[in-house]
């Protein structure tokens, strides 16, 4: 299968937003072994993108459309396809039942154009949205696959997922498949990881072996080649087993874990709670780790005191202690780990003081951060210096806080 | 002059990187007014790549070439090019030189395929490249304008700029410019939106009118095309004034624009202060407000009261309210809001409650959210009913909460 990314939108002719559809599937592409020939980026009129379809449809036979499926004017994709592979549009009871219910939900009042979404191609596989309004699609015609999906990556990325990877699975020989693994580090850099793996990255070829710096992490891909998966997965494990060997304190998990997730899942496991007392990161932690549902049962709540005042009043942190240490100290970090712990009667406590720029603060630097972790039998207070924007320190400041909370439970386990 | 950017580059249909070559090129372009029909991407391949410069050939007078410059065997942009147009390769003198230099600089050792990067097509105007080895280059070939420039973003951008487009200036009729405003709008759906526009969209041609949908809110982007800057900007006024006059409680900004930094910049300008108390959010609005450097002289702090349990003991709800009414309710909304302002001394107080998901609560439905305001003279509560997922509701919750929040900091002043 010869693969071909069309992107509708004139708003990527613009240069107003890059095209990371286009990047986003042929990752997804190229680990089932896919190739991808071309990508293509057509405006939002009717000639130039049939004439786009004309093209791809003589040199690709995977054709993958995204964007243009909305519901106003400009919203050609569907209509230009249909008429170029003269093929009718039809409404699709169940997305036109979502669509209704979706502005029920909302007491918002839908609109005439809004029924527009509802339309599929005659005969054609529908990808629920789950995130969205517009159905994506797959059809054949003559001997080539076409897959319709929405533009907004927050809609397109989980439909491709879960219905367009599973859909052309079906409709692809299964010689050599390609097995990809993703192993997660923290707390190392992308160069220093590669300097540790240099000789395993030249010299193996199956499975291939590739550091990506991403969100202050660094993950490693391992793709192995195989038409036999069993095979496949004997390579994975082996260069995984030899990958971890030399880097096994950064290594943390796999393609889906996260370090809040982890978190989670060791007090889960531990049956211990947790609260929070934040001062630069602002609610930072509290708010990733309530993004994961289920999150109630570990999570009790957490105080900001981003003012000293407010240190002072909801924490108690004595007059003394910010006058000879100052707020950004060892000191302050353990004093708000175990009075937030005592405060909600949680497990542990956590803290995060320290100075996330633009300016310094106490006469210590940008990037002087203490992470205070209070436990059932004592309280560890970890000094960090972090590098980076304003948001940067923060972001790494939390992903610390979640990496050494894990480190702890699991300790206490 | 209609172009197409054309990227070279196996790494971009693999999806190892995405190609932002070709949003920076296409809107320096816009804002000279050149129409960009395509965006092309094809991997280190002669065949594929001939083909493809020979469809860009066919269809736009303005290609724009990026990557593929290099010393490799896989670098094939220039020798391609000149075979489809039959152009003779020469050696560039001055390129060789600086290449040759280069080396003798950072005491590295030159190899023979180093001097295939100072090939030019004859007679080129040549683009120094002052971040790297391969120069740029431009030609005409039948009255169809060739730019080919380096393909790693820290050498194409500065080369763009400084040597590209004044030469495409020099090219062009410069009549018409492209000028563009954004405008935000907040709480109202796309498709509204458009319906309340619907016969300006139709019928204005400068500017031009097109909505987009982003992140919860809704963009329009008017473009007008004029000579002269005063005229275009007269013409924008005019557009957006009409706009605004049918969406007004909607638009709220322009285009970099923020909820947060609006209700940041409203408290400054009142010298007024506020504390949230946070449920459903868990963090999120601290979060987001404490990323604007400059927020400690607006924001105290936070109680984030996640469990019940911590309502009570951190921000006191009453038993009889959680009894009656239970924790997603306007009472409670209203509790928490007017506690933590007086807690922590603020001028405001931001309180909210809610079910996030996935679960439903208290027997309320995914979706209930309530926003709480208690201001210097008094409360207000604001009901919302959200559809989405658990992190989209979230998400709309705060931006629900900044957005009320500024109208009411703006009313009082």
């Amino acid at each position: 299968m010869n693969a071909e990314i069309i992107a509708v939108g004139s708003e990527l002719l613009l240069g107003q937003i890059v095209n990371s559809n286009a990047q986003f599937i042929s990752k997804n592409l190229a680990d089932i072994g896919v190739n991808v020939f071309y990508h293509t980026v057509v405006g939002d009129n009717e000639k130039r993108l049939a004439s786009a379809v004309q093209t791809a449809a003589s040199r690709s036979n995977l054709l993958i459309f995204t964007g243009g499926l909305g519901p106003t004017k400009d919203d050609l994709t569907k209509e230009t396809i249909a008429r170029v592979f003269n093929k009718e549009l039809v409404h699709d009871e169940d997305s036109l039942k979502y669509i209704i219910h979706y502005f029920a939900q909302t007491n918002r009042q839908m609109t005439e154009n809004n029924k527009k979404q509802a339309l599929i191609i005659k005969d054609a596989t529908v990808f629920p949205n789950e995130n969205g309004m517009a159905p994506g699609m797959a059809f054949m015609n003559d001997g080539i696959v076409c897959l319709l999906l929405p533009g907004p990556p927050s809609e397109m990325k989980p439909m491709f997922q879960k219905y367009a990877m599973p859909f052309l699975l079906t409709k692809m020989d299964v010689q050599t498949r390609l097995y990809t693994r993703v192993l997660k580090f923290f707390g190392i850099g992308e160069s220093i990881l590669e300097t540790k793996l240099q000789d395993l990255i030249d010299k193996q070829t199956n499975p291939t072996i590739a550091p990506l710096a991403s969100e202050h992490e660094v993950t490693i891909r391992l793709t192995a080649a195989h038409k036999d998966k069993e095979i496949a997965m004997k390579l994975l494990d082996g260069a995984e087993s030899e990958i971890v060997k030399r880097t096994s304190s950064y290594f943390y998990g796999y393609a889906e874990d996260t370090l809040e997730k982890q978190a989670m899942d060791s007090l889960l496991k531990s049956n211990a709670t947790v609260a929070s007392a934040e001062s630069l990161t602002g609610g930072l932690f509290g708010s990733i780790l309530t993004d994961l549902p289920g999150s109630s049962a570990v999570f009790k709540g957490s105080i900001i005191a981003y003012s000293n005042e407010l240190k002072q009043k909801l924490l108690n942190v004595p007059d003394s202690l910010i006058k000879e240490h100052g707020v950004v100290s060892e000191e302050c970090a353990e004093w708000m780990a175990n009075h937030i712990k005592i405060l909600a009667k949680t497990d542990y406590g956590i803290s995060f003081t320290g100075v996330a720029g633009p300016d310094q603060q106490e006469e210590k630097p940008v990037g002087t951060v203490f992470v205070g972790i209070a436990g059932p039998l004592e309280t560890k207070v970890f000094s960090l210096k972090l590098a980076g924007t304003r948001k940067s320190i923060r972001e790494k400041t939390v992903k610390h806080g979640f990496y050494l909370l894990n480190q702890l439970v699991k300790e206490g386990q």
